[in-house]
């Protein structure tokens, strides 16, 4: 009996092989279609290599590119591949290290005085393909740590000598394939054949070990795939993905510029984007208006006391602006709108009667990024935040935080967000009093309250331990964009522990004074994230009612001015955006530029429409989508604005 | 012909009188009644006793109590007929200095041991009425410096010694009235019978020459009149200026509040404030847009560089907050927008095809003022603005600035400003380079064109000399509530500077490169300041359009509740702000209590109400205005908030 393990695979079925058997041999039990597909073998949530023998009972899963631990293996697989072929190409460099990459891998490489240039990469590519082709086994070796150092003295690599030094003692492992032998501790998928497609995309610079006192090694970036298709694809994407950069299209666009007089990071909102940003705030304001909220407007600063009473001094310090010193006093740009809306909270005495009660503010937060981090709209040092804070009892919380959830949800709608999932981030028992406010019972009370919500919304969320803020569990709301690409928009918080901190009070029917719990809620997130977002989302042709100019009228000729003037004035009447292209050029380049410009509508006015009293309409993208009279056209566009219309959400 | 002497009046007419001739002997010549009135003269621009002999030819004119020389002289020889009273109460004190200040006077005096109480001043009061009826008059005695320092020397009087010391040796002048004697420049009224009304207002420690290091002296104010009614209406004033005190009403109205621990100066706008800041901002946005300009968005951050190029670094630095020194660089709170506005005109190339280019923005800055200046919503350390700037062409300039002075007389309207003055700063020609920017021939251009703006639209305004703005003339508005206070609402500046600074250019219609003027505009002010106004203006009783909550419900018992909910909800869908009052009280109660709470509209809703489907009005100090459906009411409200009718406008 001892010579047989039993394996459970993940629907909880449990199956019996003998002792010794493979991942591959498990794959291949199941179905031969399978196997072939198979990069790796999850056992007991470790990846192993698929020809590693099991010798005990173990939780077992196979794992394809299609999930995250298949694609790490079949990336760093590629990632030894490579240095293969650039050994062949580029005898006797050294290599330091290779990992997988969120897209693909990388290998670090020490060329010595040699260089490498894109015709390199060509043929290192079109060397992988070959031995790709070989199918050629990664061969795991188990080897004493004093071997290994023999090994790599012999052939001289002070790389990964120094790799060595750093690993404990005891046996570590080779892995070879064709005629190339890396330390490595694995796992790796069963041959070269797997890789189908290849791609290597850019070479780079990069200090060894991150250090600039080191020296400047080459990295190599590269992309493989199992189909040729997916490699296709995947260029296409990053085709498309250039296209929708953000900073491409806010710079076209003129949505926004930075100055070096200003500061790094730090966003000036040109008109086209103000308009956006008036649009979205418009939105957020009527939102919250129909769902209770006041508004209230605080300052941008306060004295240190208060960071120090929310927690934010010294634990955040890091993240903030230096303080500015005066009349004895430090004063900090916030970096949190929080602790001043908890002193409008508490301007006046509350009672049940005033709960729940909802503040919000398109607060304006300072944050100080790493100019390095510093990245377009998505890393800046000046956020406007559609934030609120919601003061309640614990009664009131589930209808309260279903509320805000709810919220969410009506956004995605309106801006076409398909794909989207909920972080719920849990507290971690251990770290209570360190990481955590120590208040077991209300981590579990409030963390079973969030999880309840969410089960009964039936909104799609995973649960991530240790990962809460530092007064309660958090939501974190991750959206996708139509490209699939993934954005974290904001969080939504509960909070039992700030209303202690600041004395914050409430006397209850029973007159009896109670702290109220608070929720942190953003869910339009940070001007600048969403915008940023809309752009790749939208591929800058934004919906008519965010668009800074929605109607483009393009006369024919001088001719026709007087009577475009007319149109624009008509539909100017209505609350329309209208602008007039009279400059002296053809229709045909008025109505090219115009679609660079990304303006929903054209109307192209010449002899009959005046004549007519009508318009001859273009749809961006679209092109001639027939006549109206003015009237018609600007009720039917005004009605697209009111309903917010997402149209232009391009396939 | 010697012993004659020509007085030119102000209409321009010349008198021939005897030399020595006295101002109140010229009075008697033109009317006896005026003479009774008269209370000094203006001798070629200076001030004289209505006694002292006039031996020259001179441009001549008589003060009464409406002007400002007569009401001062009034004022400081009521403070010597307060020390009389006060030597005779409190013999042995020493007085310091006396002067008329902008309502009444005071009187610093050493009390010694002493002290004084409010029925100390009731019994001065008393006094000082007394030796008034005897109308003792107030004579003028020339004396050399030498005696003036042996008299007091004699009397024991540092104070007095303290002034003599400081004064030029030569002929210096005595005034004694009754028994009072002091040492003064004068000039005095005739005699101490003139003054009819005697109110003193407070007392409070003053130190000797305003330093700490210093003894603390004793202050007295008074006002005192020619008329008994002048004091009367001036008491009825005061207590109406009390009881619209918009610290008093911000409180009661729940409008703003200051913390400990964000800062002194630092508003935070509860909910009813921020309702009203969004009304403002709306009426700025659409009146903006009308006019076409545009709306940005930019930090409150920029780095010191972009202050030395504006120039307010190092010469207004004392007026910011300190720096924030951060990777080397020194970071500044702005206190002005318009650097950032200036960056944002710069960002795109601009041709004359762009300008007037026209910007927006409720931009929030940051002033130092000292903790001692900080006066509630007046003067305050963060404020938003009512900002904007046109870049423009000369020849633009006048179609903008009128442009800009409507607007102004546009808001004046909307909010029932009857009474303002502009002054209109210029230049010194002596400070060129020093104060102002030195370009003689810009100054005198700007200025001119300025002018002549104002003369052509017929605004009222006067001319200051040496009160430009260093970068060009501006243009001070000041405003006068209902209860006759001023109010410096905002400045209206000429820039042909600061293009340069920044190097803005554009191109001309013949490829020319220049650099635009530039006008700052903030016709509202500040939110801080503005709101301020609005509250004593309208005594609180803000205009339907303005008041945070509009409407409020009243149902008669619990009985209508229900129906009051209706009503509310019907009320709403016309996105009228309305509230319920759901306490259990009498209706007399909830009548009352909306009342203070200066609602605009009650709707009072009981049986009667409720089975007609109709609601009792009551306006906020008018009581019982009738019946009408829900309907009804609800559309004339809409109407008069979308007309923003101010008849809320207290009498």
């Amino acid at each position: 009996m001892n010579d047989q393990i039993n394996i459970t695979l993940p629907d909880g079925a449990v199956r019996n092989y003998p002792k010794g058997t493979t991942g591959l041999e498990i794959a291949k039990s199941i179905s031969e279609g399978l196997a072939r597909k198979v990069l790796a073998a999850e056992v007991n949530g470790e990846v192993w290599d698929l020809t590693r023998p099991i010798d005990d009972d173990a939780a077992f899963k196979l794992l394809t590119f299609d999930d995250a631990g298949g694609k790490n293996t079949f990336w760093h697989s590629s990632a030894h591949l490579m240095a293969e072929a650039i050994e062949a190409q580029f005898p006797g460099v050294k290599f330091w290290v290779g990992p997988p990459v969120d897209n693909g891998f990388y290998y670090d490489i020490d060329l010595g005085d040699r260089k490498m240039n894109e015709e390199d990469l060509a043929a290192i590519e079109k060397k992988m393909a070959e031995l790709a082709k070989q199918s050629n086994p990664y061969v795991r070796k188990p080897i004493s740590k004093a071997d290994a150092v023999q090994y790599f003295t012999e052939k001289g690599d002070e790389y990964k000598l120094d790799l060595l030094e750093n690993l404990p003692d005891g046996e570590i492992t080779f892995y070879t394939q064709g005629g190339f032998t890396d330390l490595c501790r694995g796992p790796h998928i069963p041959n070269t054949g797997f890789i189908k497609a290849i791609k290597l995309t850019n070479i780079a610079g990069a200090y060894w070990k991150g250090s600039e006192q080191n020296k400047m090694l080459t990295r190599v970036y590269g992309v493989t795939f199992p189909k040729k298709e997916q490699l296709d694809e995947y260029l296409a994407l990053l085709e498309e993905a250039k296209k929708r950069d953000h900073r491409k299209l806010g710079k076209e666009l003129e949505i926004y510029t930075m100055d070096d007089d200003v500061g790094p990071g730090l966003i000036m909102w040109l008109p086209n984007g103000t308009v956006i940003i008036e649009e979205l705030e418009k939105l957020a304001k009527e939102t919250e208006n129909e769902a209770g909220y006041k508004r209230v407007v605080t300052p941008h600063i306060a004295k240190e006391n208060m960071y120090k009473t929310s927690g934010h001094l010294p634990y955040y310090a890091d993240s903030m602006y230096p303080p500015m010193e005066m009349e004895g006093e430090k004063y900090y740009l916030r970096s949190m709108n929080c602790p001043h809306h908890h002193k409008i909270f508490d301007a006046l005495p509350k009672s049940y009667r005033d709960l729940p009660y909802r503040i919000a503010e398109y607060g304006t937060v300072y944050r100080y990024e790493q100019s390095g981090e510093l990245f377009g709209l998505m890393r800046v040092r000046c956020l406007h935040m559609n934030d609120a804070h919601i003061y309640c009892t614990k009664e009131q919380f589930g209808d309260e935080f279903r509320a805000v959830n709810e919220m969410y949800l009506k956004y995605f709608k309106i801006f076409g967000v398909e794909k989207y999932v909920m972080r719920l981030s849990l507290h971690s028992p251990e770290k209570l009093g360190i990481k955590y406010v120590n208040e077991p019972e209300l981590w579990k009370e409030t963390e079973e309250m969030v999880r309840n919500v969410l089960i009964e919304s039936g909104i799609p969320f995973i649960e991530v331990q240790d990962e809460a803020a530092f007064y309660g569990p958090k939501i974190d709301v991750q959206i996708y964009s139509v490209i699939g690409r993934e954005f974290t928009l904001a969080t939504n918080q509960v909070d039992f522990s700030q209303g202690r901190s600041f004395k914050l009070h409430y006397t209850t029917e029973e007159n009896k004074v109670e702290t109220p719990l608070i929720i942190h809620r953003a869910p339009l997130g940070t001007h600048e994230r969403f915008i940023g977002f809309l752009l790749e989302h939208y591929a800058g042709k934004l919906p008519v009612w965010l668009a800074p100019v929605q109607v483009k009228v393009l006369p024919i000729s001088d001719k026709f001015l007087d009577y475009a003037k007319e149109v624009a004035a008509e539909l100017k009447k209505a609350d329309i955006r209208v602008a007039i292209d009279d400059r002296n050029e053809k229709i045909g380049k008025k109505i090219r530029d115009t679609e660079l410009q990304k303006v929903p509508y054209m109307l192209v006015v010449g002899e009959k429409e005046m004549n007519e009293g009508k318009v001859s309409i273009r749809r961006q993208g679209k092109g001639d989508t027939g006549t109206q009279s003015i009237a018609e056209f600007s009720a039917a566009v005004a009605e697209e604005i009111k309903e917010r219309r997402g149209e232009s959400l391009p396939a």
